[in-house]
């Protein structure tokens, strides 16, 4: 809608207090990947020993006019900026190229909000969104359009409620929390007695607790305890279509990557890392900083920094050493039917007469 | 909000028809787990040969200030209630220390009825819910807000149906059914005709039934019949996330957990357990009473009270003897190293002239 | 609501260019299953040498009143129309018996409409729906309620976007393209840097690109891109639960079954087939035609033209023979132990005053 934003070279190596290398007169108006950049385009290479082959290819053929990296390449004829970290520093110059927008402070004559409710300053309650009685949405907080928030809900500061997603009545939600589209937010538990074969529902009066720096990914779904509370402590991160269960705690800093389940009343360490599609059963312990591998299934409980995969979960070192016995077991089984041949010959020269059958 | 309840032990008792061992005079304002329980709160212990020991220890610490328990434990010195099922019991206790809450009847000026939709008494429609034509909605239902009833849906009465979840058109709904929020409610089934490497849509004009007494978990989808229609019985409990294909039918009581997806045309029987992110690919037959471990793999018909595990699935004792079998075949390769020593040590003594590659 | 429409046979055959056998005055009022028809119905049967035998069970049983069918079963007495493709023209025939409907044109009242937005002709936009600003919505294209489209979005000609989905900021969406409710196209991708175990949020100011003639399932994400976009081509269908990861690119008319999920980057060739829950890590390149068995763990590239299974997935046919070693496992085990008894006795023999131990 608006004219291109342009910026200098220099400029941008200013910003950023990087060393600039190269010709910083050149304007950029973009920034885009390697593969995607063309000369208008910044672009990074952050080129560690890690690094795949498939980005130092990027990086030789890419297109753009001017680079933020981690070291001077003398061979690309580019300006390159010197930082130590050039895919934060691309991030943070995400602001310049992309500026970020907000939608209009104030309420929404088409939201609805209780009389009860109390908002803070600066908040923007967008077209069709619902806030229930008592509910308290903290300063500059956004409620995008579609939202639900039900009674006795609690939103801490500087939060984003993306469309659609729905938090259920009293949830306690600490500040700079993004909680995206389609969310669900303490929903009941799945939780009944069994009684003479039918179901009885097992009412659910818990809450969802989440501290500040969270993030919830779209269509993510997240149970209220049963009693007492599901945790979702300071800086979790959880991706798309995660399901987490009634009185589930979640440690500080752990990351789960789309569609893992946790059943009710698992305990997750700190800073755990978890591999999208893993599933844990109800009432595990999992230890800081363990590591899943995508699609493991897990059913006992997982000690601090280790790592595993495969259903059911083991160290994944095990895991790997039985994937090299199963594709080895047909040669094991060729060693055993030489070992019979050998044998049976053995056994019919020591004694002719008697034939084996 | 308002000031806490409180009761008296021996009210608590009454109530249950439970005995009380203990002082009957003290006041309780909470109900809370063992681990989570104060002086103020009643807690409870199911007390089985199968318990872990986790609720043993929690039994041992707990500071509740009075029990739910089936049988006496003489070294608490707390007041105890003793009743046959305490689980029960605290879920039937839950109604007086937490009041169930309960929308405002009425239709709210915000919601959207279409003017042919009958709806029946006492029902609560919320601001934003949408009721299309000749939609039917049972008595006392009540339909949160952003929840979109489309055309010629039939909702029975008692139904809850929680924010922002779709039913989509002609899909029959009994009484008592709850759908939480964000599920999807016959949407069509993944069906194409394939023609020259292309995906021709078929159309989907079945619908969807749901039975009595059947609950629907957050972001949970139940596709409609391609013709005829996909069925879920009476009794039925789906957890988060689970999805449904379309012309599926599941038997009474039947239990999902979290993740599990159920293809075209399968056939559930009665009170099958299903652990989470069980798949079953199409045209299965299950029978009653079968038991999928957690992420199972299913792609062929189980019998009844038969319980599979693992991908493909298998009856559970066979994977884990696998699983055992597996653990040891570095054991089998060195049993087969030693037996190809010996044997080459026989043959070389045999014959020393002829010396084995 | 309205009365039943009927048709009579020959008429049906006609519309079909089929070839009619046997009585075309008796009158059909509806369509369904071989298993669901009763006399008053048209069903059909395509009946190739792979059909399996619940359905050669269903057409010797169906109560239909008249078959659609590939070749006359002069055993069955009802009327048969001949056609070459008796599944597509039961579709084809399902707008006569269930006539399609469509919501009323124009913009609904109760939705909200930017200022700014481009409305095509002949569009439906219905209540509690949003449209953001500079949004462009194509001709005929119908909006459901409560669908959230964000500021920049770019909608073709007739797309059918179902209730609650949600479309962020600037996508580009492509002609018939249909989306189910509760989908979410364009949430952020879930990519942070790590430093110092805390995880710093990346800005993702890609998009999301969906050419013409696509199917998103219910709940279905599709997240944008970090930069650039993520990119799903001409005629792909997605099911329900599935989980698209930044900057994924999906090639034309790949099929991907429910609750399958591609991380970040993976670029997925043309008319790939995709069972439910299968997962592919990131960054990998997956060839034309690849065919995924349900509930496989993709950790590595896929050439074209190749059946994967399980976790780690390799060759189905691979895959299989592993299986089938797994089930011998004790018969191999059986036969060492022969070989240890026989090589024992021979060295007793040999040598009877040493006793192996």
């Amino acid at each position: 809608m608006n004219d291109k934003l342009a910026f200098r070279v220099d400029e941008l190596a200013d910003r950023l207090g990087g060393k600039l290398i190269g010709d910083g007169t050149i304007e950029l108006s973009g920034l885009a990947s390697l593969a995607d950049a063309g000369p208008e385009d910044l672009s990074f290479y952050s080129g560690t020993a890690f690094t795949g082959t498939t980005y130092v290819e990027a990086l030789a053929r890419t297109r753009a006019g001017a680079l933020l990296i981690a070291k001077h390449h003398p061979e690309l004829d580019v300006p390159q900026i010197i930082v130590s970290d050039p895919q934060l520093g691309a991030n943070e110059l995400m602001s310049q190229f992309f500026p970020p927008t907000k939608p209009e402070q104030g309420i929404h004559p088409l939201a609805y909000v209780s009389d009860s409710a109390q908002i803070g300053d600066d908040v923007s309650i967008m077209p069709f969104a619902y806030v229930g009685s008592h509910a308290h949405i903290g300063a500059r907080t956004i409620i995008h359009p579609g939202v639900k928030i039900e009674p006795n809900v609690r939103l801490g500061n500087d939060c984003r409620i993306w469309p659609n997603a729905v938090i259920r009545e009293g949830a306690l939600i600490g500040a700079n929390v993004i909680i995206h589209p389609g969310a669900v937010i303490g929903a009941d538990g799945f939780g009944y007695a069994r009684r003479e074969g039918k179901f009885i529902k097992l009412r659910h009066v818990g809450i969802v607790v989440i501290e500040d720096d969270v993030e919830i990914g779209a269509n993510t779904t997240i149970d209220r305890g049963t009693l007492g509370r599901t945790l979702i402590r300071r800086g979790v991160k959880l991706d798309n279509l995660v399901h987490i269960a009634h009185n589930v705690e979640i440690g500080e800093d752990t990351v789960m990557a789309a569609q893992c389940g946790i059943s009710g009343s698992s305990i997750i360490g700190k800073r755990v890392l978890m591999g999208g599609q893993t599933g844990l059963v109800d009432h595990l312990q999992i230890g800081d900083e363990a590591v899943f591998i995508a699609q493991s299934g897990v059913i006992g409980n997982v000690p601090g920094r280790t790592t595993v995969s495969g259903y059911p979960a083991r160290p994944h070192r095990e895991v790997l050493r039985a994937h090299a016995e199963m594709r080895n077991l047909s040669q094991l089984r060729g060693k055993i039917r030489e070992l019979e041949t050998k044998l049976a010959r053995l056994l019919d020269e020591k004694d002719p007469t008697v034939r084996r059958q």
